[in-house]
């Protein structure tokens, strides 16, 4: 579980209860689970809050009661936190929750309550006398995460440290006639056994033509000579994700393939290059997506140039194109000072192969921080 | 990726449509991943379809159209798959492939599509003459999944043919000193080593008071003398999850011990001899419940007996206590042969300890057929 300090979560409410009053609304129904652990530390696999102007109730089942009694009185434990446990089932509880403030209005998290959850709830507190008006909300707590306080960016430092450090002993997993699953499975030993919970993600090990498919599972392809090999990997430290990408090429490389990936690299380069506190988001995607163009490579990077870091692998702010429906530039579109994403340009030719180079970065007061710690050059093996 | 045959598929589709024509729907939009799975053999992270009587609209974005091509002309191609690449975003494409169908009813899952989506969806729709209209569905890919065909029931078997060889190597990993994460780790290793995809939850090892915790997280806690140690593990192999949990002493158990093993493996036994075709649900847990009460333990059982198991590790049917709010005794409580699932009674008694035994079980013509194959007597190592 995340041992945000006391006092760290006591702002972090103070966040989502100022919001709370900009919007109208007298409580906010947290069911996203990322969001719930964000403002409780709490690591389980089923849980919900209310959080009100003066009021925190946490609703969870039987199975985690005693680790939410065993957080009491630590330095980490959830100021406030009042444990409502599970009777039936969640939705009846949370009813009964919600249906105890008569005539508020309380906000839920349309972005993550399904529609069937959200029926159930409104003909349930309709029932009632004075029922509590449930309004759609979207992405309070969200824009509390993406910028990180100083504790995640303590954690996030620490895990890309880790990380960093797994990725020169991945390096020695790669050999000839090895099985892309069986390197991916080394990996994954090694991220844990560098002290993570477990992997982000399901690793990458994409070899050869293989390499062409941004999201290969390894498979039963044994790595060969003269293949580029795509190792993609991350790690949960302590609730915060990590992630990294090198490309390595097994024996000398041929011209082609250093040719796309100094392209790549250089788009890497100049994209971290463009991160700041006040660029749009988009620019720094551009700044890599240009660079590709530039080498006729605009068409083999079809994804996005990154995607923000936390509690979630896949988070705020996406590092993307600028959609034509998108709103023009403005402040949404800025990063500021403790954004945590990745950088990760890639080139992918079907029939050949493909190149994608991946780092953290976190946005500082004057410019930016690169959390992860790989050399970027190609590496022959 | 699964490989169901085309001629599986087929009659998956087949029977889909069969629900969408009884309950007055032209297509039904599944947002479900588990549930496009199903229908697609599709594996990767991101895809809806649109299933209508008379065509099969797969949404992706770029990354897995390779993936999809290389399935074409295959034993396991999914028959009148039409590829629309996502152009923008995912819910602008998924809503001009449900705009091309006017005037349609267009059913969509309402247990796991958003309120925000569906809103946004709504307005898109909204906007066009003669607009589809979307209605709320359950349950309906859900109803087809929670009994399994020959192509799943031979996966689940196999699946747990290699489980059950991991548990004998799992026991060799307990030992004295050992922290409780340094024995997780092995076992995760074990079950990718023995073929699996990967773990299918976080793999539970609960040592001395650590068991009374059902959910408990593998720490820092060393195995000592006399400690029980619930082993909870699970792996995906080509995408079906089984699942499988042994409770080991280390040394010789005292009486407590042994009293409360005895208890659940007694309820254990009890209630896969209470699976049979025809038989509720309910009564199944009973049968473990009853037999825990029995011996003084109805309180130390705080959750439901079983879970089934296929794609998703827990699904339908749910082996658990009837509601005050549940219907009464009819069809939809009993079980019926095709349907796979867990039989885990515990014992959980704060500061002291807990026992859990779990086997998968599939219900045939006939009654039972236990597909985890170790042994139940306490082991004392």
């Amino acid at each position: 579980m995340p041992h945000a300090p006391s006092a760290t979560l006591s702002r972090r409410h103070a966040a989502i209860r100022h919001a709370l009053v900009s919007r109208g609304l007298d409580a906010l129904l947290v069911t996203s689970l990322p969001n719930v652990m964000y403002l409780t530390n709490f690591a389980g696999s089923a849980a919900a809050i209310m959080i009100g102007r003066d009021r925190l109730a946490f609703v969870t089942d039987f199975r985690y009661v005693t680790a939410i009694e065993t957080a009491r009185g630590t330095a980490f434990e959830c100021p406030g936190l009042e444990l409502v446990v599970v009777d039936h089932s969640y939705d009846e509880t949370i009813a009964s929750v919600i249906g105890s403030s008569q005539g508020a209005r309380v906000g839920f998290e349309a972005a993550h309550l399904t529609v069937s959850r959200h029926r159930w709830l409104e003909a349930k507190l309709g029932a009632g006398r004075s029922m509590p008006a449930l309004v759609a909300s979207e992405g309070i707590v969200e824009s509390a995460r993406i910028r990180k306080d100083d504790y995640e960016i303590a954690m996030l430092r620490e895990a890309a440290r880790r990380l960093s450090a797994v990725a020169s002993g991945v390096f020695g997993e790669i050999a000839r006639g090895r099985r892309e699953r069986d390197v991916a499975l080394a990996i994954d030993w090694r991220i844990r056994d560098a002290g993570f919970e477990r992997s982000a993600f399901d690793t990458i090990v994409a070899s050869g033509p293989n390499a062409a498919l941004p999201h290969a599972r390894p498979g039963e392809r044994t790595l060969t000579e003269s293949d580029l090999v795509v190792l993609d990997f991350g790690g949960v430290y302590d609730s915060y994700c990590v992630d990294l990408t090198r490309t390595v090429s097994l024996g000398t490389a041929g011209p082609r393939a250093r040719a796309i990936y100094a392209a790549v690299r250089e788009a890497h380069d100049r994209a971290i290059e463009a991160v700041a506190p006040g660029r749009s988001r988009f620019d720094i995607d551009a700044a890599a997506r240009d660079t590709l163009g530039r080498h006729g490579l605009a068409e083999a990077f079809g994804h996005g140039t990154g995607h923000g870091l936390g509690i979630e692998v896949h988070e705020q702010p996406r590092i993307s194109r600028r959609r034509g429906d998108d709103a023009g530039p403005g402040d949404d579109d800025a990063v500021a000072a403790g954004m945590v994403f990745t950088i990760e340009p890639g080139a992918y030719l079907p029939g050949w192969g493909g190149v994608r180079i991946e780092d953290d970065v976190l946005v500082t007061e004057t410019g930016v921080e690169v959390l992860t710690d790989v050399a970027t050059e190609l590496i022959e093996l």
